[in-house]
Parts: structure tokens; C-alpha cells; sequence
């Protein structure tokens, strides 16, 4: 198994903090970054307080932001859409796989709904890429339920998309997926396709209001592929 | 059992014949519709003898377009997007309850991707609610798989996400999906988020062709639904 450096930008909130907990669990080691250092450095003792007793955990720190980058193989973008951009502009993002989960998504009384960025030509993923021209940046982990990442589940039973330009970045999408599902991301198609992802939990936010759940997608007929197994 | 007359326009192409298929296999009546009669008896031809010898399958006839849908409880548009909009302005959809599964997808040489609607502020399904204002529009079999939907299995194993703005409509291709799947429909929230759902395809045809199978989606998570059954 490859083990990773991951730096978590957003670590302090669900979908970073659970992140950040199943990467460590399955033995990378992880720096939570946060605006505030110190703000980093409570999240991070609260995932090694629930890492205690676990064999090959890796090791968890806490660190601001950039600093966080520092040294990371793979850096999770776990941000707000708010504020996205110009975080994303301070941070040392060269030649490193970034790994974008952010959902720009808006609530109104009708629920929840994706907001079009770039006039509907353009996301999330595609925005970092382009603040971060010499990064390789993959969409991947937008759909997963911050519950269930935190929750008591060896493994979350449903499918991480990952999508992206690079082979060999998508393929550290898809090896860290393992962490949440025990089983590789799924390749599926270029970074543009992030704007599917993307809003795409607008509608599982809808299902888990309606049927209240904490819902996830599957793919399936994966099964049948000619080298599955 | 409810059974339903559904008008399926766009009845000879691969989804809508598909869809037709399933829903006369279990025991809906089916009006193929197609700019031509001729084309429509051809094709409702061809699905009766698939369904000889099928107990309780519903009758399947042809008819042009706006023919079928005249005495129809449902109609399926199932039409290309190159002359939607042309077309929905022509039909009596006053009054019925209009399922749209039209995917406004283009491909390029970097595969499969979503149109922008209206700026990114509409889709396939809004269109057709504004163009027939006093029809009661829902989205719904977007993302099954017109091979599959021809294929030899009773059911697919996959999901129909259905999203609309009354209840009412949204509950009629709820209850069509068990034609498809077996179960009932998903809840998907609210019409705009057919701006989801119709470009996903673009994501399920990019799995597609990366691992050589038929994709589909599932949602996980339902079966803790506090009335799950």
C-alpha cells in the first residue's frame, strides 16, 4: 500500500476532520490545516484521541493552512465555496496532487441547489486548477456524508468518483478512496466532469431530507468490467 | 397495481423504445409516438414481439406524436435535445403529467459532457415546464441505460432518481420506475435539480467507456429510511 502525506485545508470542518480521520485510520499521515494553528491543532488531537488502539494508524498534526502544505504529498481542498478562491491563491500548491472535495452549493427554502460557477462552464476543481496552473488537481469525495465519515463504519458503503485531466493523479484519488469504501475511487472522466459532481449533493441532501438518511452513490454494473476483481 | 396509458415520444429511439419496453412489460398500455406513423407502428412492431408470451403486458401501439399523447395519462418525453423544444411547443401536454428523461449532453474528443442550459440556471425538464406551463413536468430515468433497458434481465440494478415540483407528478414516475428497477423511484427533490441528473450521464457514459461495462447509479443508505419497507 502506498502511504501518503496529505495536508487537509478545511480540516476543522466535518467533511475535512472525517476525511482527515479515515486517511489516518488506513495509515497516512495527516496534517490538518486550519486558518488558526491552534484551531488545527485541537481537531487533530480529537482524530488522535479516536485513532487510540489502532494498529498502523498514521500520525496526525495540526498546522495552518499553508504551512500544512508544506511538506505534503497530496493536499485536500475541504474548504467553504466562500472564500475558496482566495485561500486557494496563498497556498504552495506546485507540483503536488490536490484533491478537491468543495461543493459550492446554496440553500433556499426549496433545498439545497448547485451554483453555477462560470456562467455553468467551470467548478469547483476547475477553479483551483486554474489558480494552481502548476498543480495537479483532481475532483473526488464530494458525494460522502461527513456522518457517516465520522461514524463507526469500518467502511462507508458507496463509490468515490474521482475525476481529473492527470492519470497518475486521479490514480491517488482512487488509491485514497480505499480509506473511506476498502475499495479503489472510480475513474470517471475528465476534471470538467466536476461540475456534475459538484452539485450532485444538492440532490443526495434533498434524499436524506425527504427519507432521512445519510445517503451515498453506488455505481454499479462494475462488476461485469472485463479486468474486475 | 396503477396502470398507466404513457405516450412515449421519441418512442423509436434506443431510451424511449426501451422505456416503452418495460413499462408494457409490466402491464402499462404504450403509445410510441415518432414524427412519423410509420415509424411508430415499427417500432411498437417490435417490442409486441418481444412481449409475446409475457403475462399481463399492456398494449403497445404507434402513432405520431401528438396523436399519442391524446388520450394518454403520461407522457415520456424521450426526445433528442437538438429540436426539443420545437417539438414540446407542439404537443397537448396540457392538463397530463410529463416525464422528461431528455439529456442535453455534447462529446468531444475529451468524452462526454453536460450542456449549459439557460446559463447554467435551467435544464431539459424546466424547459419543458415553461413551454407547457399547465402540464405538470418531473425528471426521472435519466440515467438508465438504454442497453440495459433492452437487455435480458428482469430488472436493472440501479436507481431512477425522480425530481419535480408537485408531488403528485413526481409519485406517477415514482410508481413507473418499478417497471424499471423492480422498487419505487427515489425522491429526488425539487425540478431544477433535473440540472443535476441529465448531465450525471455524462459521467455514467465516461465509466462507461474507461471500464468497458453499463454503468448505473444506486442509492445507498435507504434501507435505514425510518419507513423503509
Amino acid at each position: 500500500m502506498t502511504t501518503y502525506r496529505i495536508a487537509v485545508m478545511g480540516g476543522t470542518g466535518p467533511q475535512g476532520k472525517g476525511l482527515g480521520y479515515r486517511f489516518a485510520r488506513h495509515g497516512h499521515d495527516v496534517v490538518i490545516g486550519s486558518r488558526a494553528a491552534e484551531k488545527a491543532a485541537v481537531t487533530a488531537e480529537e482524530i488522535r484521541a479516536r485513532l487510540e488502539g489502532v494498529d498502523g494508524a498514521g500520525e496526525v498534526t495540526g498546522a495552518a493552512n499553508a504551512e500544512a502544505c508544506a511538506d505534503a504529498d497530496v493536499v485536500l481542498l475541504a474548504v467553504p465555496w466562500d472564500g475558496h478562491d482566495e485561500l486557494v491563491a496563498t497556498l504552495p500548491l506546485a507540483g503536488r496532487t490536490v484533491v478537491s472535495c468543495v461543493n459550492p452549493l446554496a440553500f433556499d427554502k426549496r433545498g439545497a441547489h448547485g451554483l453555477v460557477i462560470d456562467g455553468g462552464e467551470g467548478s469547483a476543481a476547475e477553479r483551483a486548477q486554474a489558480l494552481a496552473p502548476d498543480a495537479t488537481v483532481v475532483g473526488a469525495f464530494h458525494n460522502v456524508s461527513a456522518v457517516g465519515l465520522w461514524g463507526e463504519e469500518d467502511y462507508l458503503d458507496e463509490d468515490v468518483l474521482c475525476v481529473g485531466d492527470s492519470d497518475d493523479g486521479k490514480a491517488v484519488a482512487m488509491e485514497l478512496a480505499r480509506a473511506v469504501t476498502g475499495r479503489e475511487g472510480i475513474s470517471a472522466g475528465k476534471l470538467r466532469l466536476a461540475r456534475q459532481l459538484e452539485p450532485l449533493t444538492a440532490v443526495l441532501i434533498s434524499i436524506n431530507r425527504k427519507y432521512k438518511v445519510h445517503s451515498g452513490i453506488r455505481i454499479t454494473g462494475l462488476e461485469h468490467a472485463p479486468h474486475a476483481g
